[in-house]
């Protein structure tokens, strides 16, 4: 479905990877931890070394970070744009090396890399459009009132402030979008924020590559030199000392409850906490309703079907759980959809380990006794998968949590529901999600007025007849939800009003007109 | 200079206060634990007799607010209006019971009383007048382009929806403004939040005669019961709980650092975290020029007297700190400000164990040898305070953070400096506070907008040429700051803005035109 290549090994062999780190402008490689990124579709390690940051080079990053921030904040939003468009630019002048690099570290198709390519570059250029306009700052003013009784009012003059050096931590299942140039970094350079990126292990090369486009646009925009680092990290060490570091003011993360959770912790526990958005797991429920089973049932199995296989479902919003009325056709609708899922190819996941806890938790959950497997396709092919499909009845689902768990990659769970209050009973225990998706008739709306009402207080972007991924970067979109869909319900981590996790409002009382406040 | 008047005891005898708790409109009595509030003026505890809150009363009333939630939550905002505009107006008709509960809790004066009785009847109005507008949903609308490549753009609609029941904290030192009714409060119902006030021990009849106000304004505009409740607390456990409660989705709290700070670390240690904003501790530094100790020293000494003994120094915007220039007008600057302090009558504090602390930890900075003493005047009477005016080298503050502590009361600590550059560091080193206030001559502004560069970053709100006392209600003012000033320094306690604390963004995808997102 996405063009699958595979690049040959002669033009792998031509892309140059030093495996250094990048402290700001200098390329840095002191430690002796090495290691190598993983080909899951040739199953083999990569030939690009790379060494980690040691605890000498986070400091340094730190330091110079923290150095730049205090010139980087106040450059004019005019001139961030400019870097950021330049950012794009440079990604877009790395050329097919770049997608090379991209497929070999995930395994992921030339079409997706493609994709994701254009996504992170419309992103670096809404942030741009963002800057350049007047409304991002929510610049408040209250005039004086100086006869005002009993007391004058002074003038106040409210605007927002960057908060300072940002860490951004590489998610695995979007080297491009939420990695090096990606969403938190866009929003946060945006912001005025210095940025210090995690590297992610399994795509280091992407990282080093994409890394270099923003020191080449930084250089070339005048930027501060340390208004960018690129740290390589094997293991957890170099993220937990980064994110202790008091230098360092705000966290941005994708992956894992287990992961976004332990950064979260480790931020509250400083002794000047900052500000964790971790955007993370979510099993996107889909309600179908029984009129879309009758009328529909061939066209949502499809939808869903690709919905769910799309990126061998490691993405944030894929659909993990569909509420299935209990009904004559459910029967035609698992076989509808098991026939969809069945002629699609199988998938290499991004990396063994991914592949193992896939594995893993799938048969956790078919282990389960409530639990019917409804169809399963496996692969051969080492790291591939193809889906597992399985069934269970809402009152299950209610009594053993066990089943509302994230499973990522290929996997749903049909739950049955034996009518609207049943459902609405579910979705209330169910945890935060980052979506949830209602498939509805236009007549059945009166009954499922309150199937919506209990999914708003559940999710952060609720989706009508529709699925789940598929996530517009626009204004509009919100992408984060309640826990543990992401730390922090009141902030996104997709479009514009992504930069608000970033800055903070400060108020001028008093001041002279002619004071600039911008400045 | 507040119109001190003490009631009889036959006036404070009338007032009825039951000391029962409030579980939404139902009182509740069914613990064993009781207390009483203390008068520190007459320095006798009060004759009313509290019930502690049990944890099944907790429980009860963090269910009953859990309900009352998924109807206050659709109440259109002109009805959420209209409901703390009957609370302002319940408020004014308690009339003077209110205030002498309030005096004879506080020790606070009436003139005192009045002021704030206005402000927390302004806040809850202007909360009001927010909700009858349109603008504080920030309401984005992207349309949708059906015919865009590679792939159509479907409609989203972002919009803000409540978090859920909110816990505030009453405040020892805003018996109105920040505690029962005050900006928490108000600014969580305007959201369509439904509240439980943990009720501050010092004045629990005050609370009591307030929250009857708000669950009178509750009945006569129909809000759901359970919309609001109070529970008496006479130590840790209750806020603990409350806070420990899943069905409690954020905090709202105003007092010292080591309070908020352990509430934050409950919340963020709970299995679901939420977001607890406290506004915390903070000296208010507030840097004087050269030439304005030579040209304006009698005027600008006048001035940060009347700030500094504002309410006994109890306020959280109290300026703690005195940036002076190493000059030969600074002896006249010492004596003249002694001169102003000593003129102003000595004040009881709120309590007599706010007034052992403040005790203790004036001493303890006074013992530091770096410190000398310019000025202090004690009170004979128990809980009354005069002032304490000290003085060390900006050398000396540099290397001992003991000096950046607040003290608790009328309390200021001179720093001298010897330059702009001395000062920049100084101000670099200090924490997180509410306010920096930059007092100079306009022709000095070159030499100190460096020092007007480092005090925004450390600072939420920054004024210039006055005192940082007196915080206006309006959409510009920022009250928070970085950390200890407040746990979030994106979100602010007072003015309209404060509704932010409690609102998420949900994002509606393909709804139908006639779907109604507001409701």
């Amino acid at each position: 479905m996405f063009g699958l290549r595979t690049f040959a090994n002669s033009e792998i062999g031509m892309v140059k990877i030093s495996g250094e780190n990048c402290i700001g402008n200098q390329r840095s490689a002191m430690g002796n931890v090495q290691f190598r990124t993983f080909n899951p579709v040739s199953n083999k390690e990569n030939d690009w070394i790379f060494c980690e940051a040691t605890v000498e080079e986070i400091n340094e990053a730190a330091v110079l970070s923290s150095q730049a921030f205090k010139f980087y904040r106040n450059t004019p939003p005019a001139e961030r744009a400019n870097f950021l468009d330049t950012i794009a630019d440079e990604m877009e002048a790395l050329g097919n090396d770049l997608l090379i690099v991209f497929c070999t570290e995930s395994g992921l198709s030339e079409s997706r890399a493609r994709a994701e390519r254009a996504r992170t570059i419309f992103q670096l250029r809404s942030f741009a459009g963002l800057l350049r306009g007047n409304d991002w700052k929510r610049t408040s003013i209250d005039v004086a009132e100086p006869n005002r009784t009993p007391s004058p009012k002074t003038r106040l003059t409210k605007t927002l402030i960057p908060l300072g050096p940002v860490v951004v931590f590489g998610a695995s299942n979007f080297p491009f979008a939420y990695s090096t140039a990606g969403g938190d970094t866009a929003s946060a350079l945006a912001a005025g924020c210095t940025v210090i990126v995690k590297s992610h292990p399994m795509h280091a090369g992407t990282g080093e590559l994409v890394g270099s486009a923003i020191i080449k646009a930084a250089i070339k925009t005048g930027m501060p030199n340390g208004v960018f680092s690129n740290l390589n990290s094997k293991g957890i060490e170099v993220g937990v000392h980064l994110v202790k570091h008091p230098m360092i003011k705000a966290v941005g993360f994708t992956g894992s409850i287990q992961g976004g959770r332990a950064l979260f912790d480790l931020a509250n526990q400083r002794a000047e906490p900052i500000p964790v958005f971790a955007e993370m797991g979510s099993v996107n429920p889909v309600v179908i309703s029984p009129l879309s089973l009758i009328r529909k049932a061939e066209f949502w199995a499809g939808r869903y079907a690709d919905s769910m296989t799309q990126s061998a479902g490691q993405f944030c919003t894929n659909p993990g759980i569909i509420f299935v009325p209990e009904s004559s056709e459910l029967d035609l609708f698992s076989q509808l959809l098991t026939e969809k899922l069945e002629v699609i190819e199988n998938q290499s996941m991004l990396h063994p380990s991914i592949f193992a806890t896939y594995s893993k938790k799938k048969e956790e959950v078919l282990t389960e006794k409530s639990v019917e497997l409804i169809s399963e396709k496996r692969s051969e092919k080492e790291n591939y998968m193809g889906h597992v499909l399985a069934r269970t009845s809402g009152a299950q689902f209610l009594e053993n949590t066990n089943l509302h768990k994230e499973v990522f990659g290929v996997f749903s769970l049909m739950v049955t529901y034996k009518d609207e209050v049943e459902l609405t009973k579910i979705i209330e225990q169910m945890e935060g999600q980052l979506t949830g998706t209602i498939i509805v008739e236009p007549e059945e709306m009166p009954t499922f007025n309150s199937v919506i009402e209990v999914l708003k207080y559940r999710v952060g972007r609720i989706i009508f007849n529709g699925v789940p991924t598929g996530v517009e970067v626009c204004p509009s979109m919100h992408h984060g939800g309640p826990y543990p869909a992401s730390t922090d319900a009141r902030f996104t981590a997709v479009g514009t009003d992504a930069i608000y996790r970033w800055l903070r409002p400060i108020s001028f009382q008093n001041f002279p007109d002619d004071f600039d406040i911008e400045s």
